[in-house]
């Protein structure tokens, strides 16, 4: 055991209390809750690992937290995100989403895997190396936004405002990675684009009695009936000239989904689903994953959803979508073209909101150096080949903070195949914490000697 | 002013606390919430009215509140219920649910106009009877059910168990009627049928991260795939077989129609809609409203619905659904069509829940005597002539109480147009309670000379 890992072992209840505490603060982007606060935690910690660091505004949105510290020839940038998603549904978690309660070797809370467990990993990493060998090989600056969860609405901006700050860096350590069903580690090298749009049907002034549904307008049989024309029962999205924009993957690009194994039966099991969509396997099955576009119902409202019976005409409803993109898509055109499909057929009535700007599709080199920085140092510490994901099916703001500014990005992180991120009960695995503070020291020793 | 009204006048304050006083007592049947507490208020007003009262239980239902009262030749049910519609959205209600405000001559309160507002005022008129001229000039007895709002579960069972004290009444007055927009009365000689379904559609075990939709099933998609089967956009009902049961109305049926005055315009503007469904008006409209099914999304829900985005593939999703039937539509037969439906377009991994029994179809005769005394008395009270409505759009259990013992039913009450029965803002006009005092009484004379 190196001076590395001694400095781990003895500061182990602290990092995992400093963890604990990170996730005990409520920060949902989409709720506006806890925003300000967790912010001021993510400074003050980053201050207490010796930064200079400093929240940056953006807009009227919350603010960035900004910290640089470590001096070499290679700079990493270092992005993560202090927001949370939503924690409902509230009754299906075992311990409270801000508990951050410890059972069988995990942390259970909202945002322990996406993305408090990665950001504080890096920071103890960080502290232990300072610790053990007196300096960093290399600068580090961090970008902690929050507002990943919800599009990273000013994350654009905020680069357009600050691009002194981050070009001219080298590589990028993203935010996220995690075990798969064979606990393999996986790391990738890109993220789908996104763009999320509500629909609202509307119809009488006020909800009615039932009755009254024979001959007034039902809002909720509208959203279904302009939903049906999107998608059909095949997962075909049938939007008008939508298909002709994806971009058909490259022989590169398939090739380089025959070195991932994607253990089909082990991810049924766990999820409990007897089939992947039309039945895929093999290379469909991951083609379709990650080099497909989506068009997600996220969800559904209408009318009385609770006990029992009521017998209303609702006179409201919506849906909430979220589609990710592929080359080439772009989040403009796809609502452009979701406009002009809809009011073709006549629905024209139904209202679309964007409640987020969109993401950009982004994908690194597999030969950039942060990739094969990252390669070996999840060979050097899981002691087996990463699986190399090309992109994952996820998405965030990794094209204007690094792909437009010529930076290449690898993701990975603590998380397992089951952390249950954006659902109840997401939780990380306490020994794939430490790990991963082991993972981040080798790869930044391995960065910074490229 | 004569004796009756005399008194009505004298005790105006205590009838409109007493009327308060039923609203603030919450009695939902959906949820289970104050049944008992509600049914124990109606039995004690009851009996302090004079009537030989008592609660009936019938199977793990709500008990029936009966009761009796007055002799005579003949003898007229009354039939209300204690339960009331959920008071949700409760953000939209301007007072509280179960405040009982009065603002503007209105009385507000969830149930106030369904039903707790005529079964108060057919009381009140009893009491104002028998102060003001000694006794009844006939047989009254009260059937006062708990779950007319959850499609009246247990009223066949309490018929079957309790036939004796029902068979041989003369007419029924049934539970609730109101004013059209243009102040008119109108009165109701039947009920359509009913049946209310929850199609449940599942997917993984849990919900989770919206990139896993690329291949993993979306039960909400399923839902709105399957949804759409079932009705088009023009709001024909397509499941298969549906429409070879409809009974088309006879010429006699059609000439009823020609009588009703429905004002179109004051009716779209007042519920704010452009033109009523396939822009239908006159006889056609009517047509549709009083003798054709629906089939009616009442809730809609699946993953997040909350502010803001969050990008969920939900693990289930969940649609209510109420059909409301015309002859020969039954509830088993609407129930079996749709699963055979479901099933041949491969829809059977959709749980089709029955939360009620259904209701069948029922009409009374237009020339029965309680029909033509309810018509007499409207026009003496409300100096005009009422609309008589062959039957409502609505339903209730008209079939086993009163059609299936050869028993004649008329349905009126003290709402308007504006009551905005199972809606936020539930309200009656205090006048209106008023004149259905009166009316209440002239029907009682009028009955009892037939």
């Amino acid at each position: 055991m190196d001076k590395f890992q001694q400095y781990v072992n003895a500061n182990k209840e602290r990092f995992i209390a400093e963890l604990q505490d990170a996730c005990r603060q409520p920060s949902v982007a989409a709720q506006n809750w806890g925003m300000r606060e967790m912010a001021e935690k993510v400074l003050a910690r980053l201050q207490q690992l010796g930064a200079n660091a400093r929240l940056i505004p953006v807009g009227d949105g919350a603010p960035v937290v900004y910290g640089e510290i470590g001096e070499g020839e290679r700079t990493l940038v270092i992005y993560d995100h202090y927001d949370v998603q939503p924690p409902e549904p509230l009754e299906l978690w075992e311990s409270g989403p801000w508990d951050a309660a410890i059972r069988d070797g995990k942390l259970f809370a909202r945002g322990v895997a996406d993305n408090k467990g990665n950001l504080m990993c890096r920071i103890h990493a960080i502290e232990s190396y300072i610790a053990a060998f007196g300096a960093l090989p290399l600068k580090i600056k961090f970008v902690v936004e929050g507002e990943e969860e919800i599009g990273s609405i000013h994350l654009p901006q905020f680069v357009k405002e600050n691009r002194a700050l981050i070009e001219g860096a080298d590589g990028c350590l993203w935010e996220a990675g995690y075990k798969d069903v064979n606990d393999r580690p996986v790391i990738s090298c890109g993220v789908k684009g996104i763009v999320y749009v509500e629909l609202h049907a509307r119809g009488a002034r006020r909800d009615l009695h039932s009755a009254q549904a024979a001959i007034v307008v039902n809002p909720a049989w509208r959203l279904v009936w302009a939903l049906a024309t999107l998608k059909d029962a095949d997962d075909n999205i049938l939007i008008d000239d939508f298909n002709k924009h994806v971009r058909a993957p490259t022989a590169a690009e398939m090739d380089a989904l025959k070195t991932i194994p994607y253990d089909e039966e082990k991810v049924k099991a766990e999820l409990g689903i007897q089939a992947f969509i039309r039945n895929l396997s093999g290379i469909e099955l991951l083609k379709k994953y990650l080099y497909e576009p989506t068009c997600t119902i996220c969800g559904l409202y209408a009318g009385y959803i609770g006990e029992g019976s009521k017998t209303v005409l609702p006179n409201h409803a919506f849906a909430k979508i979220d589609f990710r993109l592929v080359p080439n898509l772009t989040p403009d055109l796809v609502v452009d073209l979701l406009k002009k499909h809809l009011a073709r057929r006549g629905f024209d009535d139904i209202e679309i909101k964007l409640t987020e700007t969109g993401e950009e599709v982004a994908r690194s080199p597999l030969d950039s150096a942060i990739v094969q920085a990252a390669i070996q140092a999840a060979r050097q510490v899981y002691r087996q080949e990463p699986i190399v994901y090309p992109t994952m099916a996820g998405s965030g703001p990794m094209y204007p903070l690094c792909q437009a500014l010529g930076i290449p990005a690898v993701s990975a992180g603590v998380g397992w195949h089951d952390s249950r991120s954006h659902a109840p009960n997401e939780n990380i695995r306490l020994a794939d914490y430490f790990e991963g503070i082991e993972f981040v020291r080798v790869l930044i020793e391995r960065f910074a000697q490229t």
